[in-house]
């Protein structure tokens, strides 16, 4: 349950923060631990490279400060997926294999160390697979009790439909725009805010694929010239730090629900 | 275009009939090679293992029968990632490094021929992360110009609601039983069709995250008693024609709009 | 043994006919699993690129079918290890790693719910050496106490020897058409059947390398120019009927004395 | 050369602050690109888990922020190679293998967009076999001019010898702690500052093999009991400043040189 | 052609006896590389673990130096496959996937120095699937000219089927005995040698499966309870020199076959 | 305890002289293996490519004839990661994947059998980081009691910077032209003999980065135009017998300190 006597204003616990011995000790009250995974990639000429990475950093600190310290963040994986933007200069992109493989050593070594709850928290789409992928691996190999995943950009956009215009929601678009001035003011680009640039390449196709659970494999130089799907125009401050605020708490919630059935489950395995 | 002029009796083109020289003549038409991936697993009491490799090349033999010899279907891939399965009896799980190996291995040897477009049907909802990976690291390591996936089962699951009762939508109920019952028919077990026993483990976590696109890694066993999640009891061979009639129209349709906007495309390229 | 008092045309116990509950009853009587590997490669103008997968689970299905239930048939691997046909149109190549990654995973995961004896029935001279390296990893591996391969066209050349003439034996030759014939008749292509076109390419070589346990690594264009190294013309349905029925009583034999040798073995460890 | 006209105060150039556009402005001036590798790993009761990561990016940005934005700093590799500490609680090990992988991921994106020099900084020993395989496969694979690799604990120890006692120098010393001091001071635990506890275990064959270019692969659990090898006690947040300014001044140095001597080997080629 | 000028007493020429400007002037005169792979496992009582690497060693020198220096002998693979031995002390066994990366360095790098035509001489049975894949890959991979395998012991048998009893002939038997005393004395063991204790384990169905192309997985320890399966006690020295020399004739002449016939196939593709 | 009643010209304990029950009685009394590991690349006009792999043989023989038959010598692995030289005719380089491999097979096949403590005895400077990675692999796989690595050559060079001028030690210099002159003679290229021809390529950027524990990538023709960096014309036969004498003694003090601390480890744990 979320600790409702605790100060919103006190920061979530980072695993980062720690020495050894005080993770020992803290140990046996955590009951879930948060691992943002990033991108660095090119977010048109709206904002920095690594826009993904701190949005999913930026989601998990909202959410465990306010579910207290019974949820512990990791450090973000500050690369992903996205092999799609590397036509774009500044992209850094990770084979899926290798974010795998860095999912499989992160969460297995601290599976070792008895953390039993997992949750990923992805802040770039291209990287869902691949988590997807390493989560259901790791429940295989390790059979650990609980490792989910969630979408960040999801959450996020659902805040930012209530807030900007329509068109503001995209890669690149005001909804991340606003979350950058934020959180990070120095790595949005106001003055180069731009609207974005689609060649309309296969849009149907996709769309439809979409509809019906598939992918239409593209890269992002056939999508948009100039690398954005949302007109960042729109974006401020204030409105980034209400979608954190308000993707923080619905977060913060989904964590509840998701702990409540795990104790659920384990007072059942227990009987 | 859909061959109007063609005979919907007519069977659809399949790779495997033909020789090498007749491979040969008929590439420069053939616009198109739909790659089924279907699943080797557990569908409780009601049907076979099989259900999902019948379902995804059942699908695409429809298709390509409908659209015409400008389609070509390739051998279906007769297990998928199957891992949550395997505590019931019967069940292949590849691992997904080894299904992504498979789809690189075909569809590389089919591009090496001078064949340029390829859609990978999935039976199997498991075998999605793999299958996207696959055909992003095709894309990005070929360059082939058109790669992309559609998930089967929600072609066949839209037809299904507007026939059966909603409680037979889902694994091994009644939509996946009317089609098998349709097209194999001794691998229906009518006998023992049964309603779903879940077991109710952490339906809200895992249906909030599906919602904000992530994912709760669950074996089978921890979500069915019984191994189903949709009531068999409803399905009729009748049902199952009509399901694999209605999918098979609406996959002939996406295939049209993807290779309208394909040459439309190719087009603009060489201009 | 062979059940003398089945029916013949019975027939044979496929896996992927049966739901799980079948499957964990049948389990207990089953004493081997027959895995059909084949291949998906140009054989000529005589006869479809499928034709290694349908010999394998030909042969597969009609000594199955003679035992009787206590021998079951997985789905058959529909592709193979054809590198060196790949300058053939149609042909879709595995790599090596690949197709021991397949049979680990279909093995692995039947070894899981129980079974005990495997015997891989390869279609494709070039599958064997994956072969026989992915049956020794998973001997090793899992000590699973019997598994073995047998080169399906070993068994059916020997039957062809008796029926067709000498030059009709070989790749995409007639011993191969006539199964075909029998088996998917509109996989033959009677019409273009031809006597082979070899090129004499270090034939010698070739001939003395293998006499003395070696291969001479070649491209199949290398070889022969249109693809054989056998001739089709004298091929008939009805040779290709009396090679499977032959071929499979062979078979059926050779699993009888393994399994005979495998449960006098197995009594031998639990005096 | 070093930009004296710049102030020293101006921040570093990150790779992570710059949108697309800015990248691909900017790129033919940067001259270098260093890539800070840390570890997440267990330094007894005295500092952090994140030390090594830490240390690596600050030496990054103080020597880039002294030479100026002809060197650039990617984002820090948060983890590394920390096996042998693994029975520590908090650590995080990767695999050597996804180490190498994450660099040649890393590395070769930025060479995609015309990065040409590349230089390691590695802020744990037990990096340093994975981060040299990886740096020489990629000159290997790729032929990028220049990629090179520096400890750069060996530089902060250098400067730690000239202010602390010598038995504060070694794993979670007062060396490494003084860094944290200056740097991210909420992770050093000055009230649990105690001087190591070593096991001395296999201490003479470890050096003798070290000092003949070997290694004895130890656990660190067998090395020292409270997993610190240094004394903390003596560190301040002033030796910390010193420690920094002085090795960040003396990588500055060595980049200087590097580039002198890459640019006169290029002007060589050029002629 | 063989030097008959050449005296047969004159030594191989090995590759690591040369400088690299040595290699340099010799490599375009050089038309053949001998790559001898052994092993490092049981022989039952009679013989060291090394006599595989022994045989294929001295049977590529004495054909070497026969047919003369345009064969040079690279350096022996000293271990192979030997899973199956691993439970009789001594045995090294490399992974098929080694021995394959193994194959693919050593003549990948010489290809490098255009070094065109290889021959791996097999001293290990349970090497052949490992060498068949590795040189099919290689083959594939580089388009090599002329690539091949030879099972050496397939040599020596045949020789020592006409010098010694038949019993005698078998894993760790009188021919394999004889060929180390002669060629490194000490490393037979005389006062040890014994006939073999076959188990009599499926004996049939492993010899009804090789006759047909197959395997049957099998651990030695399953085969011969003191691991050889041939008997040693008739051989002597002289046997092992008769042997080695008739061996290393045939080599000499199938090398002449597989040069001549690679000269002719190189003169048509040059016409 | 070095075996002081032993005479000195009695040979060392080769694992490869011994038959399978030879080796299983020694076992319990073999405290150590050594295993060398070489390369086969180019040492200038000076040495033959087998240098490296004869001098880390001929060290571990003379350090296991001083210690007695508690230490024994595995083959000697005759390739490494020589990928530098590969510009200079006859080098064969391993990747380091390739090396760690036959590493984990050989080692983890010697476990297997009892042996409890490896000393790898590397003759290749390229070596280094592959085998540092092996060995730390292998001890957190396997909990091997003892691994450990020496550079053969810090040994070899200790030694003949007492013997020879300054300028003789280097790649392919005359320390290791000594050492190949007293060991095979015929290796050695006395009438080529010259000194070295260093590039100056970023002589003091490699060095500088070497004093901070890094490494500059660099390939040796970058390095120097005749491969070589030592100055071969000062070595002789007699200086090479001193060398191998003093570094093969000082090889057994190493090992005698090792064994000694290993043995009052494991009598600490016992307690």
């Amino acid at each position: 349950m979320i600790d409702t006597t605790r100060s919103q204003t006190e920061g979530p616990l980072l695993l980062a923060d720690l020495s050894s011995p005080e993770t020992r000790d803290l140990l046996p009250r955590i009951e879930l631990v948060l691992v943002p995974v990033g991108a660095h990639e090119q977010h048109g000429p709206n904002i920095a490279v690594s826009t993904d990475t701190i949005s999913a950093d930026a989601l998990c600190r909202a959410a465990a400060a306010r579910v207290g310290p019974s949820v512990a963040v990791a450090p973000a994986v500050p690369w992903g997926v996205s092999w799609h933007h590397l036509r774009f200069a500044g992209t850094i992109a990770l084979r899926p294999s290798t974010l795998i493989a860095v999912l499989e050593d992160v969460v297995g070594s601290l599976y070792t160390h008895g953390f039993r709850r997992f949750l990923v928290v992805n802040g770039h789409g291209g990287n869902s697979a691949a988590i997807t992928t390493a989560i259901e691996q790791i429940k295989h190999d390790t059979g650990v009790p609980l490792i989910a995943s969630v979408f960040g950009y999801a959450l996020i956009a659902e805040q930012a439909k209530m807030l900007l215009p329509a068109g503001a929601i995209g890669h690149g678009g005001g909804d991340e725009a606003a979350l950058v001035m934020a959180v990070e003011p120095h790595r949005a680009k106001p003055s180069a805010f731009a609207p974005p640039q689609p060649t309309g390449f296969q849009i149907e196709s996709a769309a439809l694929l979409r509809a019906y659970g598939g992918v239409l494999a593209r890269r992002y130089d056939e999508v948009t010239h100039n690398g954005a799907t949302g007109d960042a125009t729109s974006a401020t401050p204030e409105a980034g730090r209400q979608i954190l605020d308000g993707a923080g708490r619905r977060l913060a919630e989904i964590i509840e629900v998701v702990l409540r059935e795990a104790n659920a489950a384990e007072r059942t395995r227990a009987e």
